[in-house]
Order: C-alpha cells, then structure tokens, then sequence
C-alpha cells in the first residue's frame, strides 16, 4: 500500500475519528470498499436523524473518480437510506464535502474534484452535521 | 487467521450477501470490527426505513460474547440510530437472530449464545428483514 492509497488510509481515519469526537455521530471504516463485488463507501456515519456515505479523497490539488465509483456511492446511498457526499482533504487544506452532483466532469464520463472547486462548491465539516 | 475467526468471516459474508439478494438492502462489512478503538458491529445493513448494527456468531453449539462486546454494540446501535442484533449461524441451521436483551447471561457478566436459546428466542432471516 503506497503513496495515494496509503494517504487515503490516513486521511480516511482521520475523518472516521473526527466523527467521533463530536460525541454525537457514529462513524465506521468500510472493509475492502473500493474492491468488493458489491458497492459500498469508504465511510458510513449516523446519528439518529440522518445517513451519510461518504467517499473520501485525499491529495495536492486534483483527483479523479470514476463513473462507476460515483454510480456506486448514489446506489449505496439511495438503497441504504443515506446521503451520498465526496469528503475532499486537500494538502494543508481542511475537509470540504461535496454532493456527487456538484463534481466536475472530466473525459470519458468520469469526474474530478479539485481545490478550487471544492472550495466553491463544498461545504466545511461543521456545515456537513449541522444540515438538516 | 484461523477457526473460529476464519470461520466468522466466511459466515459473515454469506449474511452481506443474502441482504444484497434480497435487492431491498444494501449491506457493509466493517474495517477492523472487534479491533478497532472505537464501537463497530460485524455488518450494518440498511433500507430506506431501518438500519440493523449486527453481531455475527458462528460455531458448533455455544459461543460467548463479551460484556464489553456486547455493551458496544448496544452503544454504536444508539448512536448511529440503528437496531441492535446478534445473528447466530450455528453448523447446519439458518441464520437466527436475537436481539441484546435475549442473550444468555454467564458467569463474570458475560453473555452466551446456544442452538437451543437461539431456537428459542430468535427469529429467521425472512423474519428479522420484514419487522416493521
């Protein structure tokens, strides 16, 4: 496990501990997403009110996400009952959260999330539990 | 990774699946469950109006569970807004399910699961996915 995939990891935990510490929400690291036969996010968190799935990405300024990744994040979400969010940690940057509809779109149907735009577009992590 | 444990997997995915089957819920594995520093189930698995926080045990005839095993899947359930569950696969019998409250008490405050109490007091698959 290497460079963005061991940065995910680090980033990933961060976010499911970050959850935690609010006292208020439940979170839990998904087993093998990203590999399984079936879809399924990198996080789930809850609390009594609401959902969420959310994807995580981390590193310097751009990283893509393929249609298949996006499609699955929506499916998961509309079959569990959650909301489907993208988490963006960008180098020296706090989180940003974006809904899947709110990603650029790049070549061949996939899509990219970058800082500028998860700066226009996103949301911070305290704006993301405060939603009603 | 050997018996119990080895086992504990292969049952436990055979359960994901069966919820993915059923094309009604969408289900996740937990990264690290009963390892990690915070509360998580075996499986979360979730439909537009419930989510199940559920602790699989697999095994001949008995299977212990913990106080402490047991009090954090009741804590994660509170917390993310989910039911709790232990479901029980014992060799040759369909899944059972029981709910905290109707586990066997042994000694040091510990909890237990048998063939027997299972019969008893749980409920099958086609039961647990259709409560209201």
């Amino acid at each position: 496990m290497v460079g963005v995939k061991k940065k995910g990891c680090r980033t990933e935990r961060e976010l499911h501990h970050m959850f935690w510490d609010t006292n208020l929400w439940a979170s839990l690291r998904v087993a093998g997403s990203g590999s399984t036969t079936v879809p399924a996010p990198d996080l789930l968190v809850g609390n009594k009110n609401r959902k969420l799935a959310i994807e995580c990405k981390s590193g310097k300024d751009k990283r893509y996400l393929t249609k298949k990744e996006v499609d699955e994040l929506k499916l998961f979400a509309d079959k569990f009952g959650a909301e489907a969010w993208i988490g963006a940690r960008f180098n020296n940057v706090d989180w940003l959260f974006l809904k899947p509809d709110d990603l650029g779109i790049s070549k061949g149907e996939n899509y990219f999330i970058s800082i500028d735009l998860a700066k226009k577009k996103g949301i911070s992590f305290q704006e993301l539990i405060k939603l009603n």
